[in-house]
């Protein structure tokens, strides 16, 4: 049986990798179902936050697993090919713990990452810097965040959420905070409904003056100060990449039970059994094809990504701006592999594939959802201009 | 603001094609939130029995409306740009209709004919040659027919079937009928829940011990054994050719609205609004490409079918053979341009656009669906062995 | 044996096809070896000259044959097919003979017209708006023109040139004149040695203060002055498509006639000739589907054009963007079934097709520089801002 | 300026890499030219013996360099960048002499890979198991090699061949022969002509009664008998893909550099330079994404070939099987891209572009030439075998 080659998945060490691999079974067991029903699923992040891998990327030293990155994303990406859902929130769930530590002060992070360790709690997500109604204005002692927000990835059931606002005073500066996700004056909504990662509960968010602290507030190194500060979009990106990969390695796996267990042979083929029809097999040719292509180069960027979070603040922009092209030129592959996969399964499986209750058709809407983050002919326009013109791509939250 | 150039809509009489229009859309109201519920429209299948379109192609001389194919299929075309569901059925009926006439004798299907005009009859499909779990055995005066049948598409709230049983006896050749649909024996199960087409009641339909009179069988010249006789399932793809040409211009249309009123540019853009991204630009520039050279080829095929139609018995293997090409030729065009636009449409429109109550998903599923009828790859394949070869496609009940 | 379908090679009247037909006939013959050698083809111009083809365009009242631009353009695609740079020379002698035409008056080129149908004067150009080297000056009694030209085609062994300047003088207007290619002052360079289109002599043109008489200006209308002056570029993008569809049908012949009778069953196909082998069938019937959709296109913008020409001074904008939209479909269309189709072609041929002498790669070559003529993206952005915008593309000369 | 990451150039020791890129620049300079001229590039030839790097993968305890094949085939990738006919003939002498190793016994090839390193011999091939026109009949002591051979790629200006013909008593096994090219009765005739790889010196071989000892035969283990000798055809596709991957590298190169320096702004793009079109740069991001992912397949079958060959006859057939996938793999992706690129670079450089001094279309050429060598629709079967039944491809002397 053809296996992944991927060395994240090769060193990740076996507990972690086993415990990640349990939930993918269980969750996978009910996705199709979730799929159909949206919204929060509690039981799911209640296992998540049972296995302790909440704490996988937090160093040891704050009661986390130590796990490096290349090891969180081969989970993002075990979990996709389950759920993509579950493997967003648990993606950002990190991603939100590497914005605390690139954009904050170790005296405000390492008690963040202690409490989470100690309480699986979860981080969500209401920081969306496109989406500018949200405002700060200075009060006594601090702040107040009002406005509202969309795109709020795992706010829904979460305990921290990384906030922005915009500075009403001055000069509009995006300001970003860590808050419980219990302050006075924040709604979330439940408002995600959406033909794709149908469980991120990625709704609306409110604001009606939510009191920030000032010592909430990650203003020193501060967002996308530093080359090194600027990992924390390269992240998301990466996760974004390693989902995508995954979902096509589950779409991949489906539509192999399907067309090896289920899928008859067309008349006309003139062969006892789908498997042995040479269009179908050439559909797989191009599927493995593509699918090996963007494991290469995820597993590579996985593994720079780590490279430059080692450097920390000694990391120079043309090390972020290798990293960057590292990870778009991952990204557009894996978008495209997994879009195209997750649509031409049908024609290597056939009409009865599309039957309701399997909903196989998740694998496209949840690519098609979540691939749209931000623009793929962008990603082109910047691989270009780094091919053509030697330029990195200029880091801002989507670069 | 951009038209489709296709004669067949342009020479389609004001008055069907303005009903057609009017259908199309009331469809379109409601066709998202039906696609989420499925099951059967039956206020959607009233408003076709009232408008008295289910006559569309009926001769005059019948009570009908007279229409040619041409415009049938345009109408076709019309209701899909709406709803796909409801483009299926009426097409069906339309095919049902030609079914009798191309298989039967015309003491057996005049009186189907004027009846159907006068009652606006629907009639439903079960006749699927490649499940071969239906039986006919002969008891005195006449048949049984007993078994199972899937993918009968508007089998439900249907008056009349078309019924296909293999002779147990003697050679197990294909018998044809056309019963009416309450009778007793026949149970139809309601159960299509599919990802696409959901609306198309396309699930499975039991014969127990169906009674079937001699008179109601298609036997002479009977199914396949005539090149006109072989039109019907050239008129089978066609019917979903133009449904694919439908939804990808109804896909197109959406997408198309979506962009200049919702849609925001990307902030690197550089441009005022999405509608002047040079990307946005150059997708639609390749959408209008495809979907003309698609409707182009549609167009002839509709026109030579109905040149086909007119030979009647005339009708030689190689103009049928060169027909069949025709129409294999528009249905590739129309399933990849379709299933390409239903799925980019999302990169012109962007993240906010995979809201779910649009249900913008549906072009895609639906196509996804319906494009898995007999599989692109063996289209191509034929195509290629008239272009090599100079063979025609071998008539069967999916060529 | 498949057949296209093409109207205008229906209505075509024999006599002038016939002459075409022989031509492409003897001109295919040594058409590989003329590709090797490039320069100028004299004998086969000197055919041209003595068919009579000549003339084919100019109206019969001034002793021309009097073919509409439907017929014309077929000849251009029947050249193409076996020779693309003696069809496209001849394309563009018919191009020249609108230009006069359409920018100028009745007194002027009615003798040019009486004159060319008599001689059998081949019009070479000399009209390249891009390149601005060529200056223009007032002298006693009218100008002189001085500078250099690249880029034009048919400028050797030509009898009358179409040349443009830009008037130094004032408002660097652009003038266009027509004048007798042996005027004192004018060299063709003959450096005309590219990778394809090699025998169009498509090179370099100097003039040493060229004396030009007023009333060889085509000064009213002028060039791009009104929506019929504006047809100018639209006939010289539709001369393109024709000769796209043209070199693909000529590539698609000689393929299909190698698989047939040389190209050799690859030994794990299982087949008895390569003609039966599966994926040499599918890629057949793409390249059909493909060239089906860009011929009906090109024969669809061919008749358009016909009307348009027809309608003289009261074609209005409208009408002329909605002609402009259908020829960029269809030169999309060719442009990338052409490219495809030529670059394919050895993957159903195999390695031995790739055999010098009979330079099967000319087809790709000659495409893949024609098709360079103008960027096929910004062809693409013209008809995405119609598909989205409802905007016709702006007239230059080359949209 | 962006860097290729590829492991195989960053472990490559200096010197040879050096060398390998002091040829690749002498190369450069003439391969335009030596392309139009064809024929045998005997300067080139004797830089490469000049240079010892017909020595390289040759094991230091035999006079050779010592390279490993990851080295050995970076060079041949460094090569193709430059000139793919002599990275072709290079790549073939370490096949080669791979051949003997494989196939015979020590004291067989011991002293020819003295030899070689010692003389600088220059080894052609005259092995091509689908030309079954050369037969083998056994003489006194020995054998005679009579017939006709097409292919025999590097068989001019060589010192050894490895010749093969199939033996006429008996079963018409394949014997594989290594010897001396200027043995009486051997005729290269110096009739390679082909539109790519024009100085590859690829064409037909004469034996009339060769004799052939039988200490050249390699019998034991003979071809294809093992897991181990099952390398050798793996060998031979992954020095296309290295090829490949080269010439794809050469064309992006030369793009970048006419688009940079040479390239103009289309009118409408509104740009300054073409360098900052949004279609040029996107054009460019694709080309960057599909090199990459390319070059990763690539460098891993490098690094697993390495690991294959250093188990000798300890490597089993799933282990070898494995291999096979990442190669065909890595070949898919590096043709498709190879050809698309090669393609393609005209619309990011323009008209001018297709100079003829330039040759840019070489890249195609020699891509479209050599990427035939066996079908790459059968590639994509045999991964499709693997990816859907876990099928590993059948060892043959094309898998």
């Amino acid at each position: 049986m053809p296996e992944s080659l991927s060395p994240s998945q090769r060193h990740a060490a076996p507990s972690f990798m086993e415990q990640a691999q349990q939930l993918a079974d269980s969750f996978k067991a009910t996705a199709a179902e979730r799929d159909a029903r949206g919204g929060t699923p509690l039981a799911e992040r209640n296992q998540l936050r049972a296995s302790g891998l909440l704490a996988l990327s937090i160093p040891r030293q704050y009661g986390g697993l130590g796990a490096d990155w290349a090891d969180t994303l081969a989970v993002v990406r075990r979990l996709a090919q389950a759920d993509s859902s579950l493997a967003h929130v648990f993606g950002f769930q990190h991603l939100m713990l590497a914005t605390v530590q690139l954009f904050g002060q170790p005296q405000q992070w390492q008690p963040w990452l202690e409490q989470t360790a100690r309480h699986q709690w979860f981080w969500g997500n209401a920081l969306n810097p496109l989406d500018r109604r949200t405002l700060s204005r200075r009060v006594a002692g601090g702040r107040e965040f009002s406005g509202h927000k969309s795109f709020c990835s795992g706010a829904a059931d979460a305990q921290m959420l990384i906030a922005s606002a915009l500075d009403e005073s001055a000069d509009g500066r995006l300001l970003i905070a860590a808050i419980p996700a219990d302050r006075s004056g924040i709604t979330v909504h439940g408002d995600w409904d959406n033909i794709g990662q149908r469980q991120t509960d990625s709704g609306s968010v409110s604001f009606e003056r939510v009191r920030v602290e000032e010592q909430e507030l990650l203003l020193e190194p501060g967002p996308l100060s530093t080359p090194y500060s600027c990992l924390r979009p390269l992240l998301a990106q990466l996760i974004f990449t390693n989902l995508f990969v995954g979902v096509a390695e589950g779409a991949f796996e489906d539509a192999r039970h399907y067309t090896r267990h289920h899928a008859r042979p067309w008349f006309r083929a003139g062969v006892a059994s789908a498997s042995a029809d040479p269009y179908v097999l050439h559909h797989y040719g191009e599927f493995w094809a593509a699918l090996e292509g963007a494991r290469l180069l995820t597993d590579r960027a996985n593994q720079q990504f780590d490279h430059a979070w080692q450097q920390g603040a000694r990391l120079n922009a043309a090390e972020r701006g290798a990293l960057a092209v590292a990870i778009t030129t991952a990204k557009v592959a894996a978008s495209r592999t997994g879009l195209d996969l997750s649509s031409r399964l049908f024609e290597v499986t056939g009409a009865r594939a599309t039957h309701g209750p399997l909903r196989l058709d998740r694998y496209w809407r949840n690519l098609r959802t979540q691939t749209l983050h931000d623009p793929l002919d962008y990603k082109l326009n910047e691989l270009g201009d780094w091919a053509l013109n030697g330029q990195s791509p200029t880091p801002t939250f989507y670069s």
